[in-house]
């Protein structure tokens, strides 16, 4: 590694429900010093669940932080210590009811590395079977099915503007 | 608009440099109250820069949030009031010393709509004219160029990590 920025100090602003918020004084590698903000999220995974007809597998939910409904692939947060292929599985049943008998795995990524360090672990999900809908307390969510040129036009409309839901799809047609 | 949380109550955590933390009190659609954890983000452009061979310009620096240096695509926050296509050809002088004569919109993408705000402004820069390259105090950046081919063989390595970087390569095969 060329450049890396030293910890000297970190001041913890905030410890939550999803997230936590600490804020470093680092080292420059000119030796000056600088303030990084920096949420700490527990880490996701998403899925891109494809049924037997070739349609994907749409949540569609309200999302707070940008006040929009949005269409998005299932996803959720990592618990502490659970393997991301188990919470992919775990996550796209409570949210579509389904069990998917192969699991792929597409990618990982990082959502805003300048600020967080959340990562997405995607999925492709295949043969899916019925299972059982478990939604959060705090989970209003609907589902809608797509195909994938119908999924790719929604992008080029703006439609859908989730970074990890379009990265899913268009990954897709390099699968 | 089917679902929707309305804001009972707004707690201001931090006002920070680059970005704030609230939590909203909110509604839920069944009527019962929870508690959204929301990063604010003044949003921010990125420019997929191609120069007359059609390779793509990137830049490599350290990302304080995940510990790593990461290959991305220029990109930067948006100042109070800037139009965002004049953020992008600022942000790509300063970045990587190039001014772009055009300038297309790709695309609009919430990086992480479960806890951020943040809205990214994708961009894709041609006929680029040497202009002057200005980094910031704390900015430490190299430059790369890789071709389409080389960029989408990183994505499926696992070796480009960021969402805004993979979503503009990938959508550059559909432009």
């Amino acid at each position: 590694m060329k450049y890396n920025e030293k910890t000297l100090e970190v001041e913890t602003i905030y410890e939550g429900r999803m997230i936590n918020l600490n804020v470093h004084k680092v080292m420059l590698p000119n030796n000056n010093t600088a303030y990084r903000e920096i949420v700490v999220h527990p880490g996701a995974v998403a899925i891109l669940p494809i049924d037997k007809d070739g349609r994907i597998l749409f949540v569609k939910q309200f999302r707070k932080a940008v006040e929009e409904e949005l269409l998005e692939i299932p996803a959720g947060k990592i618990e502490p210590g659970e393997d991301p292929e188990k919470c992919a599985l775990r996550e796209l049943e409570e949210e579509t009811g389904f069990l998917a008998s192969q699991l792929l795995f597409m990618n990982k990524i990082y959502t805003s590395p300048g600020f967080s360090n959340e990562v997405i672990y995607i999925y492709l999900a295949k043969d899916l079977i019925t299972g059982k809908r478990n939604l959060d307390d705090d989970e209003f969510i609907d589902l809608y099915k797509l195909d994938l040129a119908e999924a790719l036009n929604l992008i080029k409309l703006g439609k859908i503007k989730d970074a990890k839901t379009i990265t899913a799809i268009l990954l897709l047609q390099n699968f």
